[in-house]
């Protein structure tokens, strides 16, 4: 498959695309691609067009479009990933395994046993990091669409997140003994929202307000699972219980 | 759970264990356990007791063995895992993850798109580095038993090595479009050995060898996955469709 740029704003009248300056600069100075060169264009909601570089410019490229393409197919059941911020750059490889999985949308929160806060996450620009990272991963899985990254939010504000029709899930550990569910005998609802909790474990506090809140506990096999493969297990086991894959 | 260690001579006849030496620095030296400290120890064939520190004395550590546990679930198909070796460090991962996930076994081998041969293996010490990783894993995540991970073998040995009642199947990427099986709609077998093919694939004589010897072609979903997440996503898919998960 030829390289694939994320266009946003892609608007397929006029039938050329401006590349946003990021993008352009992997085109022209990373990949060293010319006028001419054959790419593919996404605009990260599902349109995908097989294109030619028209123009490169003062690090701008412009891309004709030539033809819509058939997207990756998208999963039947659109899965909400809700990931408590783990330590350092682990989040940026758990964002990246859960878009390459085929997340919906990832929201990250902070639960009590998080060891960095709201503020310090915003300070640092992370939600932001993350976003890049989803449209470095979209391009590298060869999906159409990549997925809603939310700035991080509180455990209770997560709580309240779901939309109705949605089955809501908080993944615990084996060990929880809380007469917790397989994923993998999960029967197949309209859309979902999976709760992934820090290093350390939800607070039982927090598996009370959940299962309050109408989350099911869901176990993922007997295994101890290491907090930053939890997503990409989580995302296989459902997709393989519905039928996906 | 108290930390674990691996004694893979074990005799649970005499009542005390004498730790290997890198398992005794790891309890003195980096927990700094003392003698009366409440410990695990497994033997990675599925045995497991609790423990207590009995004497620590020039860095050899004497555990009494107090009472046998009931081991973590071992998956009820045994699966073992074909790997082409991977670049750099990545196989240390790959390892680690797929001890994780409950592989009964690992057989590295060296497939025509490998970038690295037989003898640099070898001379690395790349085997012995990967069975202190499955040591390791298994510490960690629970498993009394430790996978045994094989001397790299080039591809067609282990094309050959299979025993009867195993079924044999081998991952291709879904654009290959060769008809190939969704992973989760695999019928459950007594056994299976999964091949894993390198970052650049698999070349077309490889994939036409492997069908002629009895290989059936399975895909995991729609995703193009990054080669080190294949075997994590290949186990969990693979357990859930065999109800495991």
């Amino acid at each position: 498959m030829p390289p694939r740029f994320h266009a946003p704003d892609m608007d397929p009248t006029p039938g050329t695309v401006r590349l946003p300056e990021s993008e352009g600069r992997h085109l022209a100075r990373v990949l060293r691609l010319a006028p001419g060169a054959r790419v593919r264009v996404f605009d990260g909601r599902g349109a995908e067009w097989e294109a030619e570089v028209a123009a490169i410019a003062a690090g701008l490229v412009d891309v004709r479009l030539v033809a819509p393409v058939a997207p990756a197919r998208e999963a039947a059941v659109p899965v909400t990933l809700g990931l408590a911020v783990l330590k350092g750059d682990k989040m940026d490889d758990v964002v990246r395994d859960a878009v390459m999985l085929g997340a919906a949308a990832i929201r990250p929160f902070v639960a009590t046993r998080t060891e960095i806060g709201l503020a310090a996450l915003g300070r640092a620009g992370r939600a932001e990091r993350w976003r890049r990272v989803a449209v470095a991963s979209a391009k590298q899985c060869g999906r159409a669409v990549v997925p809603d990254v939310g700035d991080p939010v509180t455990f209770a504000a997560l709580l309240d997140g779901a939309g109705p029709g949605t089955a809501r899930y908080v993944l615990v550990e084996p060990s929880a003994g809380t007469g917790a569910t397989p994923a993998g005998t999960l029967p197949r609802p309209e859309a979902a929202l999976v709760l992934v909790g820090p290093e350390g474990g939800w607070t039982p506090a927090e598996i009370a307000a959940a299962t309050a809140a109408g989350f099911t506990p869901v176990t993922l096999g007997p295994w101890t699972l290491r907090a930053d493969a939890v997503p990409l297990v989580a995302l296989t086991a459902l997709a393989v219980a519905w039928g996906e894959a």
